[in-house]
């Protein structure tokens, strides 16, 4: 009793310890357990994370090309229009870009490949972090390769659907349908996926960081919507992310590739319509100092 | 004593708790001294911060134009070119896109406003989810907040090169001046500086969130840099980060607004010259399937 009495505060101190440990160990999984999204899905949304913005402070410049500096430099003189060509030109250029339209209704009349292989080429004349050009372009016109896509996005998006709409919509299927089936993902002679590739393998196998890959590609994108405009071609400038896992493995794109944008491209349906939208004046988007 | 023996154990307890909670304490500000980045400027990085990358599931898709739900729909038939005409128009854009490069060396010449007008009016003309049209271009032609942008950006850049190059650099001044000064600031005829709007205000002066703002005016930069190579001018496509807050303050821009990229934009000088880079091969940007 006496030997027990003297252990007594030394069974406390090491209940106690052991209190205080389970005690921070509960801390610690609250913490990882709060990290975890709804609906957690490993396999999509781990894919889903990259180094995007995660911008270091000494690589904080696209003009930054640490690759030119063994660069020979090279005279430039680019073609130089007289003013009233200028103006003419930017006129001109602003006329044709105004025409296009974000447009769902698109013909499955074939359209030249070659067109096609010019549009992408010259959305690969976009500038980039460091040159590194971080943009794949992956061209679908096999018509089984493009219902699988469908497949995959009306998937995702019918989820979307589900959620958004909550449970007092779940049934009403009719309504729901019209929303999230994309007929044009079938019909539209071809389907430009846009990846970003989020890092470079060096020659060594190591990775190598690609800076502003997401804006050196949607600068890239709006280049090639300028071009498909330029040949009047239309498309819907779609971004379907929770897809991408599963359309990079189905086009068989490695890992560092990110799908950023689907672009169905075709023809305009010649019954085609689009929403009576307008554009902001160019006093309400510019400010001259 | 007996009362001493008696108590021991609770004494025991007490320290062992106080001992505990210590513990605790200290975990909990080490991971809040985790969270903040070295050299952490509150002013400026919580500015930096910003909700692009925080996507809702119920609101993942650029074409997803709530706003358009109520809108008339109108027949869109958009010029139809000849298949010939087609391809010799993607081979034309594509040899005066091709022929665009960034360029450091700006002439001083001035340029006509309604050039730079109609280039800005251009831009305007991308796709934006939910066609917010989420960017303010801010033209800056005069000389005095030329140079005020000139000492922003410099400063902020001269920490960089310091960071990088480390103590062993940091008294070569002369050395490092070469790669921070950034004398175009002042020589351009004008600076663009395009901002993205985070988010927008609603009438009942809510915030209204503008999804994919960074893609869609990064896009619009895109068609910017189209249409400035169409009329014959250079830029550098810049993302002086860190300098954002306080160019937006000089500006007056407001706190829903991040600058996203500064262009300067002019004729290219006489002697400029650029690097002798090449650009990948169409077979290494695009797959066919």
């Amino acid at each position: 009793m006496a030997l027990l009495s003297a252990l007594t505060p030394v069974l406390v101190a090491v209940l106690c310890l052991v209190i205080g440990l389970m005690f921070v160990k509960s801390k610690s999984s609250e913490v990882k357990a709060q990290e975890k999204p709804k609906d957690f899905r490993p396999w999509v949304d781990q894919d889903l994370q990259d180094n995007t913005d995660v911008i270091e402070r000494d690589d904080d410049d696209v003009e930054d090309y640490n690759e030119e500096k063994d660069l020979a430099h090279v005279p430039y003189s680019p073609p130089r229009y007289p003013v009233e060509a200028m103006v003419k030109r930017s006129q001109d250029f602003y006329s044709l870009m105004n025409q296009r339209r974000t447009v769902r209704f698109i013909s499955p009349e074939p359209v030249p490949r070659e067109v096609i292989d010019n549009v992408i080429h010259t959305a690969g004349t976009a500038p980039s972090g460091a040159h590194t050009e971080p943009w794949t372009f992956v061209v679908v016109s096999d018509p089984e390769t493009k219902h699988q896509i469908r497949l995959i996005v009306e998937e995702e998006e019918e989820v979307n659907y589900r959620q958004r709409m909550g449970d007092k919509w779940v049934n009403d299927l009719a309504r729901l349908k019209t929303n999230w089936i994309k007929e044009y993902l079938d019909v539209a002679p071809y389907l430009v996926l846009i990846f970003k590739q989020t890092y470079g393998i060096l020659p060594n196998e190591k990775k190598k960081t690609h800076y502003y890959n997401e804006i050196s590609v949607c600068i890239s994108c709006g280049i090639l919507l300028a071009a498909l405009q330029n040949v009047g071609l239309v498309t819907v400038t779609s971004t379907p992310l929770n897809c991408g896992p599963q359309l990079r493995l189905l086009l068989k794109r490695p890992a560092n590739e990110k799908l950023l944008m689907l672009l169905p491209v075709g023809y305009p349906a010649s019954d085609a319509t689009v929403p009576d939208l307008k554009r902001k004046h160019l006093d309400d988007i510019r400010v001259h100092i």
